[in-house]
């Protein structure tokens, strides 16, 4: 078996030289490295992952704990950030947690399995109280003297000072979507959203809201559906309300792209026809916006590139090369064929 | 801290008795085994994991390697599987693979990791040639001399004598689909499937086939599409060719939901309305046959169930309790909206 040895003698280097390359390259001359790259592309030397995992003390795997796995928004998300990490040189190991109790046991397992770092997506406690318990944890272990832990969180209301977070805008996402259906001649626009303690939603309101003082539309409030669960069934019964009023709406703008599809529902069965009586806009890009009939037009999340972005701000943290940066990216709009020229 | 001995000496026995509580209760007596209980209780003794892993040489995780995270049919498998290991004292890790080379190394990683045993999701390769390798992979593994690797393999077309295999009983959903459609009275049904030299197609196909046979109906090889992918779009297109037929089937057994979906497009397109006039079936039980409009009538996979029959035929594995067994489960019946009594 080829050693390190081999290679410091062909390079003519010492074999420390030769171990610094591989853990810290960026600490050894160009020349050098140079030398020592020559030597293991010749004697085609792999150094395994336990032997370099003992000269960097780096395992080159790193943590994903995710809140839900059947949350729609993540296959794309999980992509991006496997083909990053990939990239970067960093495996990919994946936790799910569904409360507090599985989301501490699964950050242990992660940390007992020795992960660089680890990113953790946005994860809804049953309370407050617990969301907090589970933030002073994870700011405990960014924090740690001996072997701090790097961590990127996706959190669309970061609180945090220590963690670096990344989100999406969702107030410009809400305003992309009003824009679209202004443009397209809509005055008269309901909003179904959920009415829940989290920036998620407050924000699209507030860009709902915003956008009627911009364009100087009255705002009728009865316009606002705001139902207790992020559910299709109970976001079609509220577009069913919205579609029998009397001075009915010609576009809704749902505030994620499931309760798009409740409306897509309430309209097919109150046989009003989609675009050419009622536009409808969501917002996320999940994949059933693109298996819906007709097909949703979305303000769409760049899921992809919010992996590629965790992944990447994480191993930058892993080689001690970021300040705690927050990270807001930009949703686009994705037209579709939900959306039309407002009928008069 | 309290330690091993300090429970030893408690419950009188020696260390090394403890030891093997912890380890393989059973092979202890049970009069012994409640003492040390009770030591461990009233010392509210904790092994902690490594300690555990050094007596047992077992981690308690176990490996899920996934062939594509963004199949639709993985989070209820994943919930069901979790939910099973917890139960029975796992962890779980997931990875993620799209072809040889990823699952290759996924699978390495999780040996890195010391997983006691493996969970693979049936994995589409560019050739059969590499799927035979990997599967020699895996018989490898699950072969070593000095310490296999209990590995359940979820595999719709079962080859190896030495891995444990999980399937769905493929022939039997679709005659479940077929004996649904010929109970509402339809008797001119089209099938849409992929041309893919697979047991989940095949059988399917061979399913609509028998049934006609056991009906007593004309077999009228143009209301069979084959499409060369499994794509919502081109499910679409097939759809529309046999919906344009001069002699219009009155039900589409689609191969699956997702190609469903496709059908559903077709017949809105053509204005042709589901049931009333067309009824669809699928396959699956995917989340989009509950979004769309209307809700599919499908041969639900019990996926949730098969994630827990993985789980506890690996932890049976682990343990060495185990013969190698293949499993076969049933899929179910579900109506929701898209089939109803044929309209003459």
């Amino acid at each position: 078996m080829i050693t390190m040895k081999d290679v410091a003698k062909l390079a003519g280097v010492s074999p420390i030289t030769v171990s610094r390359v591989i853990s810290s390259p960026e600490q050894v001359k160009p020349s050098t490295r140079a030398k020592v790259t020559r030597a293991i592309d010749e004697l085609n030397f792999k150094p395994n992952s336990i032997a370099r995992s003992l000269v960097t003390n780096r395992t080159d795997t790193i943590g994903l704990l995710l809140s839900n796995i059947a949350n729609p928004y993540y296959p794309e998300f999980i992509l991006g950030l496997e083909t990053m990490a990939r990239s970067l040189g960093k495996n990919v190991i994946i936790c799910n947690a569904k409360d507090y109790e599985t989301a501490t046991q699964n950050l242990e397992l992660l940390l007992e399995k020795r992960v660089d770092g680890i990113v953790i997506t946005s994860i809804e406690f049953d309370s407050l109280k617990l969301q907090e318990k589970f933030h002073a944890n994870l700011e405990e272990l960014a924090n740690l003297k001996q072997k701090s832990i790097p961590i990127v969180l996706m959190d669309p209301n970061p609180r945090s000072t220590i963690l670096s977070c990344i989100e999406v805008d969702n107030y410009l996402a809400g305003r992309i979507a009003m824009d679209h259906l202004y443009a397209l001649g809509h005055t008269r626009i309901a909003h179904i959203s959920v009415e829940r303690d989290a920036n998620v939603w407050i924000d699209r309101l507030r860009a709902y809201k915003d956008a009627h003082l911009k364009f100087g539309l009255g705002f009728d409030t009865s316009l606002v559906e705001l139902i207790p669960v992020e559910d299709v069934k109970v976001a079609e019964e509220a577009a069913h309300r919205l579609l029998q009023r009397v001075s009915r709406p010609t576009a809704i703008f749902a505030g994620n792209d499931l309760l798009a599809v409740g409306a897509i529902h309430a309209a097919h069965r109150l046989g009003i026809r989609i675009p050419e009586e009622l536009s409808i806009i969501g917002i996320d890009g999940i994949i059933v916006g693109d298996q819906i009939f007709p097909r949703l037009t979305t303000v769409a999340h760049p899921q992809n590139k919010v992996g590629e972005v965790a992944a990447q701000l994480l191993v930058k943290k892993i080689y001690g090369h970021d300040d705690n940066s927050n990270i807001t990216l930009k949703p686009a709009l994705l037209i579709r064929e939900s959306t039309a020229k407002a009928h008069k």
